[in-house]
């Protein structure tokens, strides 16, 4: 596994949860971290994932890893399996390192490289002891990023497998002539919808004409380049910062307005 | 006090507060503390702490520390009694340091260690000026743990003192002839209760047979390894992550489901 | 420039946002700029701003600021007019560096320093490629702190402008003969009601003699020195942590008592 990328002199683990910030889950997972590689850097992606929505978290991981440095360790764990016999997971691309359960939650990682081996983790000596049935990110995953960081190859870890669990986000798919129906695949902070129409794919065609997103009774026919440029409160659609279609208002919640949430179909009809 | 632990080359400081992460008090804690002890790592163990509860950041504090370095220093912030003559306090085991106010917060503090000592702050070098009568957590314990960060020995930092605020966490107790009444002592993101029963004293009485668990008018009698162990909205009981025993719901909130919350007795009868 | 604030050997980026902790805005800040500035020290002051407050913000960069280490690059990103003609600004006083959209977000940067000088960032090569309309936190405010972090002049990341986007925050003024109008600027996670009368211009005043103030049909008339000095819920007012006074009871929300929030307007009258 020569190809695979150095951790370098000033590693980054990341860690990604369903976890919240009210809980000392998060910090405990810090701790062990830190017990096992001093001087490890640690930076939350976010807690903020929905209680145990895999589907959410393998969104969030796979828009935002190409932005780490290489070398990096990304822990994910929203794990509903934890305890069970799902197993723990170590992916190796040529860009970073990822330590997550085995239930799809790694499924949107593929971005930027060519090759991707998966191992499963069964080396308990890199393990924190007692391994509790309730948390392994504390237990399992949290200790062999730490170990990863401070070095140990990663076959140390366990042996390779060559299946896993898949999910997959639901994709935007041809409605009628010359339409799509697309899905609201999460919401933001500010209320902006984002769904799966990706801009590599669609970009050029809603750039070219005139076009209605009609979702739940309310159409949208407007693409802004920035938020400024709708009045208040008029919905649009943007190219987001996930390099996904968002639906917005400006300075106001596009969830609120539209009565939209997340599994929210629309169509998207090209005219 | 040659007996206390070593601050070695990669000090760590935590932080556990009431103070939320929508203000910028916490930020204004590792500012000071920066400006001390510029190469400290500072880990947030959580700021989610209800507001003014002492006994909550007492479970938190106490269930987390040991997994921490050898050597790391605790800043523990709840401090409804801030600007009164409430003491700041020192605490130095064989494990680590705590540095809080003298309001109980400190009370679980024990495991790992046979060696305790409390020291009063007074040395205001130490201190951020102006002390403000609101904000110790930036004027008096944040200063106050990077210079420790930094070397200087406990004893500089004011005398030992002998007393302080004990709180209890109110323990199971015996209930009829072969029963325990228990209390939750927290609900976690999950909506998990997590109760004063411990798993060092109770494991193997739980393990051993049938019982029944009555919370509120609702019956509890499965005992589950794993979340995953039980079907949906099922109500078991689970040795939870901070060695307590917890009543969840696999991907449910007990907490919703049951109706029941923190200070809610139950009775444990075993059968 | 040479009277700047040398950057150190522990460099410190602070980040100021409104992009709450849910998403994974800024942990992709945090990517783009430890993959600049991979030894950079990274604080959150606080990501809970209300959406697209750029007051509020103000406020708290505003009062926050001066507790860092001398050389601190504050980064503010509350940008509602991301993507539209408003410029991106680098502010550079004796004390600090400043990263920030023209907006007035920096409006109340001045305590402590004499000089003080704006650039507008225009040397694309210090973004992130490619440069989204909706996210310039990422594409452009990290990574020009993280390379002024790594001790890039100001001057090469654009020229000097003159002029720019100053907010004011509403100013307590006169009322009647001998009274104070004011206004509630901020409710904390306590909270606590923090008002726009300053302790540098009123602390003197306040303490000589009786007052009342009058908000939404309550009157507070008492100062406090600590918050345990009032008894339960009684309202009182109190010099508070920003320096500002505070309207507050003990272990409660006056907020909650008082029925008051944000922007809410009171009459002080000294007796």
């Amino acid at each position: 596994m020569e190809w695979r990328p150095g951790i370098g002199s000033n590693p980054v683990i990341t860690l990604t949860t369903d976890f919240g910030v009210g809980d000392p889950y998060v910090g405990m997972m810090k701790a062990v971290i830190l017990s096992i590689a001093p001087g490890v850097r640690i930076v939350d992606l976010t807690h903020g994932i929905r209680s145990h929505d895999v589907m959410e978290a393998a969104l969030v991981i796979g828009s935002s890893h190409s932005y780490f440095p290489k070398g990096a360790i990304h822990v994910v764990v929203v794990d509903p399996g934890v305890g069970s016999s799902r197993r723990p997971l170590l992916a190796v691309t040529e860009q970073a390192y990822f330590v997550a359960p085995d239930n799809g939650v790694l499924s949107e990682i593929h971005a930027g490289s060519t090759r991707m081996v998966w191992l499963e983790l069964t080396a308990a000596q890199y393990f924190h002891h007692p391994v509790s049935q309730t948390f392994h990110g504390r237990d399992v995953f949290a200790p062999v990023a730490a170990w990863l960081s401070r070095g140990v190859e990663p076959e140390r870890f366990g042996s390779l497998v060559d299946n896993r669990v898949t999910l997959r986000l639901p994709e935007a798919r041809k409605s009628g002539r010359d339409g799509l129906a697309g899905t609201v695949l999460r919401v933001d902070k500010f209320g902006n919808l984002i769904t799966n129409i990706r801009a590599e794919k669609y970009r050029e065609r809603l750039q070219a004409g005139k076009f209605m997103l009609s979702i739940g009774g309310h159409q949208v026919h407007r693409l802004c380049r920035s938020y400024r440029e709708a009045g208040g409160g008029e919905p649009f659609v943007i190219w987001g910062s996930l390099g996904l279609l968002e639906i917005s208002c400006n300075q106001a919640s596009a969830a609120g307005r539209l009565q939209a949430g997340v599994h929210d179909e629309f169509e998207l009809r090209f005219q």
